[in-house]
């Protein structure tokens, strides 16, 4: 079944503190790329660079528009090129002051054209072609549809002096990855309302939670990873040695 | 500061139908060791192997018990020799029906000479030397304590359908990992009023929280991973090929 166009937003705007903390990997970097583990080597890339190529894979991806901080905007435009993105659009927008200003300011500037959007997190570089697809279904089909895995821990809520309060029964429970993919006009209207909410919103389905409005799981896996520390950019370093995506 | 000495319980008796069905790198191996992860070969030797050598590093544990399928024990005991414990006391009991029974046959064996007792996972074979003394530390002072993860996702509420509840807030929400260390009374009391609690028991800990004793939380990191998938093992093969644990 062929998808509508999508537009992508890629998320890019964090400051990475305490990747750029723990150092590390990132000695030796150029200043531009130092305070941010978007811009990290990752297989002698940025990883920005593999997180574009995953979407240039798909081939209902229409464009790509990247929420980045302002001092990165000139330095993106000169480094990446279309053809990274198999000729798609590729536009580098200036994000906000937190994660939802930032896909705000880039859906801003996405194409009105395209049916579905999709959120995806840049420092989550190894994101298989089958799995964004699958989302890409699924929001066609339900409006909203979130990448994730279901909890396999055991949960336990802490107070804040480390003790364990209780465990929480995990039945039901899933962690919210991206790709996070939309049609156009159910996130728009969930950012259009998100001044609404109150307390912490951590994803954009959140927003189009609090709307009513019906958001589904779509499987992940492990593999999509969000770097945060060296170690885990040390993991995909490992994962594209031994062959990621698999023979996908 | 020095701790008293610790029995150690390696829990292994897991049926492991998930890495079974998945195949891959189980073939070839012999009939003893298809069924299990626990003996599955990571970096030309099996788990359990790997999960041994990381509590033969801590000076204070005095003891190794290990809960093992039936058909298993006695293949172990001619595989794993003391030697590979630094000459602790390594033992190899028939589990149960389910972990917690395996857990309880196991802390009967021990030597009840011991002030604390560990319980880990066979199959998280990267547990680091400093995170096992943090906590038995922790668990000298507070009585129980458990390693584990702030959750760094964004938490949602999902039906069985697919379809998302809510998002949970994550303040103060971890993910239990393994070990799970103890008081030796705590734990032994917690397992004799096992048979009062309702609903799915998924760690040790959460019988010790039924009690109304303190368990606090120690960081732990994403190397200890839990092998349940052949993927997992390939991340653990790459971790050890990449120098794990990585000059500690």
């Amino acid at each position: 079944m062929p998808v509508p166009e999508a537009s992508v937003i890629i998320a890019a705007a964090g400051a990475g503190r305490r990747f750029a903390e723990i150092g590390g990997p990132l000695n030796g970097r150029t200043p531009e790329e130092r305070p941010s583990k978007v811009f990290a080597l990752l297989a002698g890339r940025p990883v920005l660079a593999h997180t574009l190529d995953c979407f240039a894979r798909v081939p209902s991806v229409a464009e790509i528009v990247v929420a980045l901080p302002a001092d990165k905007v000139e330095w993106a435009k000169q480094t990446f090129s279309n053809p990274l993105t198999g000729g798609r659009r590729l536009r580098f927008v200036v994000g906000g002051s937190d994660r939802m200003e930032s896909v705000s300011q880039a859906l801003d500037a996405t194409d009105r054209s395209t049916e579905l959007v999709v959120v995806h997190d840049a420092v989550r570089p190894l994101i298989r072609r089958e799995i964004i697809e699958q989302a890409l279904h699924a929001a066609v089909e339900h409006g909203a549809a979130v990448v994730g895995r279901p909890v396999d821990h055991t949960v336990k809520a802490v107070a804040k002096d480390g003790r364990v309060i209780h465990t929480v029964p995990r039945e039901g429970l899933w962690l919210a990855q991206t790709p996070q993919v939309f049609r156009r006009e159910v996130l728009m209207q969930a950012y259009q309302h998100r001044g609404n909410l109150v307390g912490a919103v951590t994803d954009d389905a959140q927003l189009v939670e609090a709307m009513g409005q019906a958001v589904v799981m779509v499987p992940g896996d492990a593999c999509n990873l969000k770097i945060t520390t060296p170690e885990d950019l040390r993991i995909c370093e490992m994962l594209l040695a031994a062959g990621w995506p698999f023979g996908a």
